[in-house]
């Protein structure tokens, strides 16, 4: 019979992540202080953030060593499968190889509790007893719940207000774990009642709630702050996902042709993509490495690599990466995940030298291979994850009408038994397909001083 | 490091079922038909099922052939996976071995697609297009609909009109998968209509429902009906979980001295225990075997063993079994899977001679068992699950006291990520706990001619 699922053992969890700025051909631009514009140091960031997060964000060493304690935890849900979708390739009559790396049997549906319960741990070990975090569609919010109640700590979710409205589930989820969900804007901060001041009816946006729990994190010695996608550490993390990816197609007796992962903030895209990276610039491999976005949110394939915030309020670093601008509200797509102005600046580094490619997708056509996914099989995908897929099928198709046996990977970053309003909506036809309008773009440096460097 | 998972290749799937018949020391008391009170025969169930599902309904053969297309799409998921649950014990610090057999991880998120793709491929074989059944909650009706996409069957499910109301989420995957929900009672079909003449405003019940999916597959050829509980032929084919248990658990070194599961219909319990129950029968070992209801539905703690009909409308054969009364419409309660007036036969076959025990806990406590579960172990459970998890920490907690190392095993049957909505009424405090108090219990021999063999 066909084997469907490569399965690793639990001994086999990587013990290393892989951290690609070893390899880069040409250094990142370094993140800069708002106000001096000077590159970051690592004391401001120590008010947010323990030392060895921050020693990860600028670190040259290739192989990172994941703690005993992060790879026992692990264990309760990796290595996670390496499926063969021979249902779909069936379905699609496509000479190609479909394999996709599925991150939804974690215990909180999606990736995020790769990077999650790291960053508690090495919170825990600091001897931070609080985190303060923000969510958006809630899939972050509940990892680093869960993770908090593994590693005792208490988490504070400020949660976008229309998010908390809207997605009552995931708010149960978050508080079920011991979790603590407050609305933002909210008036437990000075960046909140400002708002509220202003719009007592504001909806919220993830770059006021950051605001939020960056203020709450500076307020207090024994808080920090945790962030969820973009930065360097949070990328590092999810590499696990990769790393595992070749072992098992190692087992399946294959090399992928093409990876491809959708991509908000760039976390699960990097998990699954930048080991294959590696083996391109270190290995003479020749992988296609695609990056799949919302046309709604098209941060690669139609912002500008420019210097800018990470939030709207401007109180986070300065960074050189892909953005719509920090002052960008995409349109509400039922993908929340992807909804971000920016990029990982590795993702936008990396993109900027030609080692990966981009494709934007509207949500419908989305939906609609997400729908086709499932039937073929069964796993209802995440709305950010049908980018993936609708990429790998237009890849199978490609390969079907050129007659060529690639190998393509994709990450399926999570289940969408949380989503299921939006397959509702997308099967009554109710779903709008927008289009990313260049409007008026504001980013960091055209309204710092002169005295930036240049970038 | 501690091992947490027990994971078996693709290939070590099981290619027998176990069927109990077999080892039985005493037989069951056949069904009825209830016009003649005669043994159904074949040809009684034939407009219904298709041969070989009936056979298996009466085989007595011990190990029954998992036909290879079956096995095939098994490995979409299976071998589930056998956790070692050492955080929970932690938490409790008890000197129990806990261990959970997790079946959430199927594509719909609960052990119901064993049987729906068994069940589906026998129809496919015998040439049927399309298949009606009836839904509760909603997960019986996922799993078929993703059954019917598989094996190319046209899927009808009538759902229960107040779950259809209350549960849109459900509904939207069954349709996600490309089944047709109708809510019931509906105007498709006799029984329905009769109902809504009656009661234009009727919320429906299962019973209405199978009526409802009995009569339409009655109508047609080419049309049969699936049930995903009760029956001998449903209760064989979730044996893979037990006998893969089996076989997991000897890689851990170890043997249970409890097996628990929640128990409705009785087809998660009987998946998991079966295979158990029969290393007692058969091999001298003695596991207390133990089933799980709600106290609002105390069907094998507080029923009485005797004939009755399966529906309330009294379509179906007559069967010996534990049950409340065929008219008896348990409470709302969130653990939808568990409302139901009878038991399996052959669950109650065992109970009635002293092979199982069983044990009813109220849905608070049963919720409160499942959140302290959730932050052990990650997985948010299912509420039909949370029963066997109160069970289990239970058992747990008399091993404490009594300073014992015992091996606890339990079936995780479900994750709750479609119920958030139950666990933020138990956060809130809006759960009841209901009693079963003894009203007027109707049985079928008890309406019938007293022609009747004693029960």
């Amino acid at each position: 019979m066909q084997q469907v699922k490569y399965l690793l053992p639990e001994d086999r969890i990587p013990s290393q992540w892989y951290n690609i700025l070893a390899d880069l051909p040409e250094p990142m631009e370094p993140p800069l202080n708002p106000q001096t514009l000077e590159p970051v140091g690592p004391d401001d960031l120590a008010a947010l953030f323990p030392m060895p997060l921050i020693m990860q964000e600028v670190s040259s060493e290739r192989d990172i060593d994941i703690p005993e304690e992060v790879q026992q935890y692990y264990r309760q849900w990796r290595p996670s499968p390496l499926h063969r979708a021979y249902q779909l390739e069936k379905a699609l009559d496509t000479p190609a190889h479909i394999y996709y790396k599925y991150e939804g049997c974690s215990p909180v549906g999606s990736h995020k509790l790769n990077t999650a319960i790291a960053q508690a741990y090495y919170n825990r070990e600091a001897g931070i007893k609080h985190i303060a975090t923000e969510t958006g569609a809630g899939q972050w919010g509940t990892a680093m719940s869960l993770a908090g109640a593994a590693m005792g700590i208490n988490i504070k979710v400020f949660m976008v207000k229309v998010s908390y409205d809207q997605k009552p589930y995931r708010r149960a989820m978050i508080e079920t774990y011991g979790g603590e969900v407050i609305a933002s804007p909210s008036d437990q901060t000075q960046a909140g009642r400002d708002i509220l001041a202003q719009s007592p009816d504001s909806p919220g946006s993830l770059g006021i709630a950051i605001s939020e729990a960056v203020e709450v994190a500076r307020s207090r010695d024994d808080t920090n702050y945790s962030l969820g996608s973009v930065l360097n550490h949070v990328m590092l993390h999810q590499t696990v996902i990769g790393k595992e990816a070749l072992l098992q197609l190692e087992m399946a007796g294959e090399y992928p042709d093409v990876v491809i992962g959708c991509s908000g903030g760039g976390s699960n895209f990097a998990g699954l993509s930048f080991p294959f990276v590696g083996e391109n610039l270190r290995n003479g491999k020749s992988t296609r490495i695609i990056a799949v976005e919302p046309t709604s949110c098209p941060t690669l394939t139609k912002g500008k690599y420019a210097y800018d915030y990470g939030d709207v309020a401007g109180l986070t670093p300065i960074m050189k990466m892909y953005t719509l601008g920090h002052g960008f509200v995409p349109e509400a797509i039922h993908a929340g995940g992807l909804r971000y102005h920016g990029m990982s600046p590795i993702v936008s580094h990396l993109y900027q030298l030609g080692q990966i490619e981009a494709q934007a997708f509207a949500q419908n056509t989305c939906f609609e291979a997400g729908q086709q996914f499932a039937r073929a099989e069964g796993i209802v995908p995440a709305p950010e994850s049908t980018h993936a897929i609708r990429s790998a099928i237009n890849e199978a198709l490609r390969c079907k009408e050129a007659g060529k046996g690639e190998v393509i990977l994709f990450n399926l970053s999570g289940h969408g038994h949380l989503d299921m309003q939006a397959y509702m909506d997308f099967n009554a036809g109710l779903l709008v397909d927008h289009e990313y309008e260049v409007g008026e773009v504001k980013h960091a440096l055209e309204e710092l001083p002169s005295t930036a460097p240049t970038g």
